[in-house]
């Protein structure tokens, strides 16, 4: 059995061929084109899904599509998602599937990264997990009982926005001290660019002193990597912070495998590491037997995976 | 149909003969007097239900046991319940059942609580909500579609230990600047005493400062009705950290209906109001319609009641 999934992002459409048990038969990518208007978009999908379409004979069961925002309980609809100027309450499958002739599901993208790891990746073994990407970002997809929890409207696990501190910094959102504020690339930019400020004569100090927004997580990586010591006690902190946050989603939710995600997340054992003692310490005990971090390696295939799996699993 | 619903506590067994539309038969209470012993307290409930059962010809169809502690997934065996000396792993479902020669299932007070709640209290209306117990502790219980979510080992809702600020106070768990740490009636008094100590022209300064251990909740909610500034502002601050907390559950959950109980929670509005306030400024915008809080009415029988639904869903 085969399906189509596509990644709707506001720079590339990532569209899939894909086979229930064997994942990738064909990938393409073409550019959004996004401030072409939705009208230009939904043209750009259906000529991506056909060029899939001509590579193979088989005809796949559907369209399973993965967009940022919030997508309606029946998943068909999305209401303003970001990064696709102009885009409101938008019928996206409807759209989709008279172009391809194909029935069409959508989904959260950060939900269907969670699907995707279930179904291929790293989640392959888990009856639930809490799945959080780190990037640009921090976002959630929650599988529990093999299905996407979406809570009551569609929008469970903004784990983002999730606060540890209540006086902590903003982010991008009304709340404060969410874990976004902490580890969301640009965050975790200032924050280490702060640090190192204060700390000369240190080789980062030396390197990005003359333009610190060229720093990025990748460069505290590979600082650590090379024993310095000041990166590592910046992704420490970091991770210390993730931890809190793991407490509270467990808590909550009595879901103990994390699964983790995205640039950030590449930091490995800096960040995890931490994150991983900090949140066994304050854990209530019942929690934290059988208490994993597990990283994902399929990145953005994830999400294109869980797109089609979608398809397998609600057309 | 009846069945019987128990609520095990460290001080008092209450029972209750339920009819699944009308609520309460007959009710019954009984000292646990839980230092005698397992098979002594074994023995009293079994005789709490013998009580209960001559009062009525009809023969229920099973007996719900709500108690504190973790209950396994097929609500028969019991993991060291505090206030419960002696009980290790315990298969409580068994040693009530052949003591009464009715089946027997149990759970969680807490998740009990906010069963009573769906079918006979505020929850009757709603298909999802959370319910957090304002009392000794903060515990809390999850009502998602209708049943209560129990997470993947059946101790999902620990709502009083997810932290609002990482370098908060400790509480009654190993996690700091828990939810309780604020919000628990110990804690809530210090809090206060603390305050007023420091307002020593206040009347409650000259009400207390002889004993701050006298101090309680409810005191501060009589002196706020009665205008007291300082009071309403010690409360004031505690519905705000409630807030912070409510934040958390919904962007996890995307459950927005919380249903309150407890003795803290009779502070009504003085503590409610600033929790709304401050949850409606920090939630994300798609979040905040509908987003309400509900005053639960029922108190103490409201696990009692659960107990009772527990039998009627489960057996």
């Amino acid at each position: 059995m085969i399906s189509i999934g596509i990644d709707l992002g506001g720079t590339n459409i990532k569209a899939a061929l894909v086979h229930k048990n064997k994942g990738f038969i064909h990938t393409t990518s073409i550019p959004t084109n996004a401030e072409m208007g939705k009208k230009y978009v939904f043209d750009r999908i259906a000529m991506a899904v056909n060029d899939l379409m001509e590579q193979h004979d088989e005809k796949p069961i559907g369209i399973g599509m993965g967009l940022p925002g919030m997508v309606s309980m029946n998943r068909k609809i999305v209401k303003n998602p970001p990064n696709l100027p102009g885009w409101e309450v938008e019928r996206v499958a409807e759209e989709v599937g008279s172009r391809t002739n194909l029935n069409c599901v959508i989904e959260n993208d950060a939900n269907l990264a969670a699907l995707g790891s279930a179904r291929f990746g790293a989640g392959k073994n888990l009856d639930s997990f809490i799945m959080i990407t780190l990037g640009t970002g921090v976002g959630g997809g929650i599988i529990f009982e093999n299905k996407i929890y979406r809570g009551t409207t569609g929008k469970a696990g903004e784990l983002g926005h999730v606060i540890i501190d209540y006086h902590g910094p903003l982010s991008n959102s009304n709340t404060r001290g969410g874990i976004e504020a902490y580890l969301g690339q640009r965050f975790l930019s200032r924050f280490a660019a702060d640090t190192i400020r204060q700390n000369t004569d240190n080789p980062l100090y030396e390197q990005f002193h003359r333009d610190f927004s060229k720093l990025e997580p990748v460069d505290l990586y590979h600082s650590a990597r090379e024993g310095n010591e000041l990166a590592i006690q910046i992704l420490r902190k970091t991770g210390e912070k993730l931890g809190y946050a793991l407490v509270n989603y467990i808590h909550i939710l009595d879901i103990n495998k994390i699964i983790v995600s995205g640039g950030v997340a590449k930091a490995g054992e800096f960040i995890l590491g931490p994150a991983k003692e900090t949140a066994s310490k304050l854990l209530m005990p019942p929690f934290v037997e059988g208490f994993e971090i597990i990283y994902e390696n399929l990145g953005n295939d994830a999400a294109l995976l869980g797109a089609a799996s979608l398809a397998f699993e609600e057309l």
